[in-house]
């Protein structure tokens, strides 16, 4: 492993050598800002606009109706749902896309939960993402279960023969720390019991072996490290070996095994198709596909590598330059304990990140105080991360953050 | 009530006469069509294809994370919801826009059903569509409850004390029939249950007076008579008398009652925002709430003068011209009693929709023997349907569908 880049110098060296260079001219980055946020809104990916532009107005404008068939609407949530199996681990026929997490998450915990024998726990994490709690919640009343929250990964003496279903993000939301998912898998289901992974923050940004971990079933957005616009659609995996035992929920007709025979009766369809629901946001879903087209050639054991080497920049340069402010790196140092974030605590870490963004560096804030920097390496350069951590070292030098401007009011930035 | 139209002639005469024919130039239609199936796709209106690149190119490329706020994505579901509510006869602040009709049927039927004082029953309509059946079936499975299907409007000796919800089409998706709501919302409440009306075909279609009912909830599409766009995000209409009682299953974090705290216990907002769940389909709902700005100025009173005139045309051609085919007209002659649609029954109605296609004239077929035409009253202009009408009487009497090109193949025109 090379040394962490510790100077401008040394940035523009690393960019010079980087296999993945390529990939920045495959999006629409505005000019004068470095993106740190692309863990919660991806960038927008070049040929975006005019996949769109096709959707809207040679699709839906000109060929209406037709599309259905003539331009592959019916069949667009396997298809995208495959190329998105393809960058986690999932071979092809057992990934949807569709609908938000949050409404997978109920598809996916209320499946599982179905398929237990008698087991009446549920299991995630108290620091999850908040939807992931929330649904879990509604889940366990619905079905009359218990459910009860654990810190990863430590499910000794948590699992037992009452467990059903653990659902656990791979990648912490606030600290990026990654988990060890074979482990933890293989202690659920040691134990007897089901795993649920939520990957928001890995689907193109590390590298997942669902099937290879014999995951019982994952969900996941499409706007973060997949880069498919503001609320591009989810996506569920169910195994092919619990597919056809998989009771969701949520009977949409689509999901139906015949959907246009109309029946009374509902019946589900065979295969992944029975993860469909209603009729999918289109745009939203072919924009998605568009943006997917980044990852042609892309090989994620090189996405994997630059990340953590932008990591290590980002710890080096705290490490050596940011410590005297208060700053410390709350993202872990071990490699394989980390995803593609980093996160710092600091004092003042909600105005430190209104200052960065007016001066172009747009990172952000999760409550009480780390400035949560996402790694996107398509479309970041060392160079760019370098920037960035100059432009904190200066914000926190000058105390620029103390400029009223940057007091906390009203502010929604989404995970 | 005037004359039916009855002549190339009179179809002029009534669209130089037409006061909605200004809207027609909101819309861009492909040349050399009729477009009868805006009640499955609207068609596309002229000032979306800008307002979606905006969304693509300014909203996500440029402004990025920042467009939660600046570009007002936070509110956009409430924003949307009250301009659907403004024609549906809801008052500002009891809709919100997002998910699917599918999952909002889910919402919608779990809440009433949880309101109900240990009562066990849900109703639906057998012929209802299917995917209001089906999610019928899930919630009441879900719930430990019944249900019942039965035939509106007759609900005498159905509704007793232990019906907990009722569950309607307005209008019914085959034949087009429009029930009498006020009458059975009255007769539902009467027995001391919960109405919940589907407005799919409604919506932008005739008016509908959601508050004047005292409906417990409503949802809808927004991709037919809306012309949000394929898949465009649905609708959930809670009254603000029951929105502090509404017990939603689907608990995503943009429902929470202070969404950026993170916090680990699910708190339902207060008002309409507990409806939201996950992050929406943002372009989808974009490009929609561009779609609704051909609704400014429009008169919902002259919308529906016109659906019932373009109807009657429909009407009495068949009547005139086609009984001859073995065309028999299925939507009801009684005004009050139809939606915006014809339904045609006729022998081989599915080879005749694919011919009548090949000659632009775009309807649909459903099983098993009807042929359906949409009337979009912003649209479809009186010698539109006279075009088509004519068409569909040379297509019988040509026997034009007895081409091999128009039999009955893999389809998926969908509703």
């Amino acid at each position: 492993m090379a040394d962490p880049v510790s100077s401008r110098a040394a940035a523009v060296a690393a960019d010079a050598a980087d296999p993945l260079a390529f990939a920045r001219a495959r999006f629409a980055l505005p000019p004068d800002v470095v993106y740190l946020d692309g863990n919660s809104l991806g960038a927008l990916p070049a040929n975006v606009p005019a996949a769109v532009a096709d959707a809207v107005e040679r699709q839906w404008g000109r060929d209406l109706i037709s599309s259905w068939n003539s331009n592959g609407w019916w069949q667009l949530p396997a298809h995208v749902g495959d190329r998105i199996g393809a960058l986690v681990g999932a071979a092809p026929g057992q990934v949807i896309c569709g609908d938000s997490t949050s409404v997978q998450l109920f598809q996916a915990l209320t499946a599982l939960a179905r398929i237990g024998t008698g087991r009446r726990t549920i299991i995630t994490d108290g620091a999850n993402f908040p939807t992931d709690q929330y649904l879990a919640e509604s889940v366990a009343r619905i079905l009359g279960l218990r459910l009860v929250r654990v810190a990863p990964p430590d499910l000794a003496g948590v699992l037992d023969a009452d467990t059903a279903v653990v659902s656990f993000s791979a990648v912490d939301y606030r600290t990026g720390e990654r988990w060890d998912a074979p482990a933890i898998t293989a202690a659920v289901h040691d134990a007897g019991a089901l795993m649920l992974w939520d990957l928001c923050h890995v689907a193109g940004a590390l590298p997942f072996d669902l099937d290879g971990l014999a995951a019982d079933a994952a969900v996941g957005c499409t706007y973060k490290y997949l880069n498919g616009g503001p609320g591009s659609p989810a996506w569920l995996y169910l195994p092919t070996r619990l597919q056809p035992s998989a009771d969701l929920p949520l009977t949409g007709w689509h999901g139906h095994a015949d959907p246009f025979a109309l029946e009374q009766q509902y019946v589900p369809a065979t295969g992944i198709a029975r993860g469909r629901i209603g009729t999918p946001a289109l745009l939203s879903m072919l924009a998605l596909d568009a943006a997917l087209d980044v990852w042609d050639g892309v090989d994620l054991a090189a996405v994997r590598a630059k990340s953590l080497a932008l990591s290590d920049l980002v710890i080096g340069y705290a490490d050596a330059n940011l410590a005297a402010f208060g700053v410390e790196v709350v993202t872990r140092r071990e490699h394989e304990r980390r995803g593609s974030q980093a996160a710092l605590r600091m004092p003042h870490a909600y105005e430190v990140t209104q200052a960065l963004v007016a001066r172009g560096v747009v990172g952000d804030f999760r409550a009480p105080d780390l400035l949560r920097l996402g790694l996107a390496p398509l479309y970041l350069s060392f160079a760019d991360v370098w920037t960035a951590m100059e432009t904190l070292r200066d914000v926190l030098a000058t105390e620029a953050y103390r400029d009223p401007a940057f007091a906390r009011g009203m502010d929604a930035t989404v995970t």
